[in-house]
């Protein structure tokens, strides 16, 4: 049997969204919206053993996304992931450990599991734990995810924007991806379908930044500090906005780099999670 | 105006199908089936010019998909591509000439599509070519792609085996696509159904491999020097199928070597098609 499995999952930078909750059926909850997923991500390996346990970057962590899947594959595995994001700043961390998770524990304890069938388990982890609604499809797909309809494999709709580019990113804190959601969505919602009809009928990496930004103005999700930033890269005739949820801005190109800052840098992925 | 644009896309060798024309619509026509994506593909390379022009690997060449899918773009593109992919030998080197056309011509005369409209034309333009039934989409897919349902993004369900392999593959000769396919398909139809079913039940590559094997001989689509190939594989305890539509037979890890011949060597591809 094999006793150790390995698998990557590219981060993923939310640039807006809708909230679709489903308290009957989490597999069919989640979000529309539009985001990158990105070079820097998450490293999971997983062997068989005495746990659950979870380590993250050599620290033992609590990960609810992750204790589902392992429940769910009946897999008491000992995992081990390493990432270079950082953590509850909008890039996806949990859901990349869920589907790592699932897609390496399904190797190791050969549970003879479809592709779908491991990205639904990994995506109703992370929304049961309210800690993601959209990150672990897209993570699955890679590219620059467009979420059409919500939901897992089963029931959502993907599409793509047809490019590739190089990224930026600053983060300067945390928010709550839970406090956001748990809190009235209408706002959100509303701002977050303008913003995927526009990338809809132009599905441009210019028009998603746009759309990004005028969502994150009109959800009212902007903090001073990331104003500040976003602001600073426009006036450098780069193109910025927010990631969500996370107090961070991302940028294309040398964006925060011409304005200033050090941002840490990569890219998009061209493809999605993969066994190692 | 970007001027020049590269896409790279995986050759793929489908394992066993069932075909599903649809004389009104080819962007619903299509199969069902599973097979493997590759990292031996093809480079397109795409330019704006007083096209439309093809070369592969130097050569003029007319590709009917490829024609089709430059003039669903109204681009009258000079494109350029390379391959290390034997021609006519079922790895899909015309649906792979006409999705990264898409992907290419889209960028090179900003036509602004979303990847499942540049994917959706480039598979209308292989079936109506009558040069394939599912490598587009699973070229777009990467992986080991389940095709569930026939058609393109719009229509189809894919899913996929959660494996990477080591691939070996030996061509004596082409079959023509269009030719078996525009002869009575119910035999071949029925045998990849079952197929399905089982690769369904258990998304593994043994599986697939033997699905594929089964299916070969049920359709009656094996030829006595693929006969051969594949049962000496099998004597040196390898694992062998044919690949669809083409005089080749491909083996995982280290079957074709084992048994003495001398294949081209890749493997299982993590991505689907990209832009460069």
């Amino acid at each position: 049997m094999t006793e150790e499995a390995r698998a990557f999952v590219p981060g993923h930078i939310t640039g807006f969204f809708s909230a679709h909750p489903d308290d009957s059926d989490p597999t069919k909850a989640g979000s529309r919206g539009a985001g990158l997923t990105l070079t820097d991500g998450v490293e999971v390996t997983v062997q068989q053993g005495n746990g659950p346990s979870l380590t993250l970057n050599g620290d033992a962590v609590e990960v609810e996304a992750v204790d589902r899947v392992l429940d769910a594959l009946s897999a008491p595995a000992v995992v081990a992931a390493e990432t270079e994001l950082p953590l509850g700043s909008g890039f996806g961390v949990s859901g990349a450990l869920a589907l790592g998770t699932a897609l390496a524990a399904n190797r190791v304890y050969r549970r003879q599991l479809s592709e779908n069938e491991l990205v639904t388990i990994a995506h109703g982890a992370d929304v049961q734990a309210g800690s993601g609604l959209g990150d672990v499809v897209a993570q699955a797909r890679g590219g620059v995810p467009i979420r059409l309809e919500p939901g897992g494999p089963q029931d959502n709709h993907l599409d793509g924007i047809p490019a590739r580019a190089r990224v930026e990113y600053v983060s300067m804190g945390e928010l709550s991806t839970e406090d956001v959601l748990s809190g009235d969505t209408t706002l959100l919602s509303e701002a977050g379908k303008r913003a995927l009809s526009r990338v809809v009928e132009e599905p441009t990496l210019a028009s998603f930044v746009h759309a990004s930004r005028r969502f994150a103005r009109e959800a009212e999700l902007l903090t001073p500090a990331v104003t500040e930033v976003v602001q600073d890269v426009l006036a450098a005739d780069g193109q910025a906005s927010m990631a969500m949820l996370g107090e961070t801005v991302f940028a294309f190109g040398t964006g925060l780099s011409d304005a200033g800052y050090e941002p840490s840098v990569c890219a998009t992925h061209p493809a999605g999670a993969m066994l190692k």
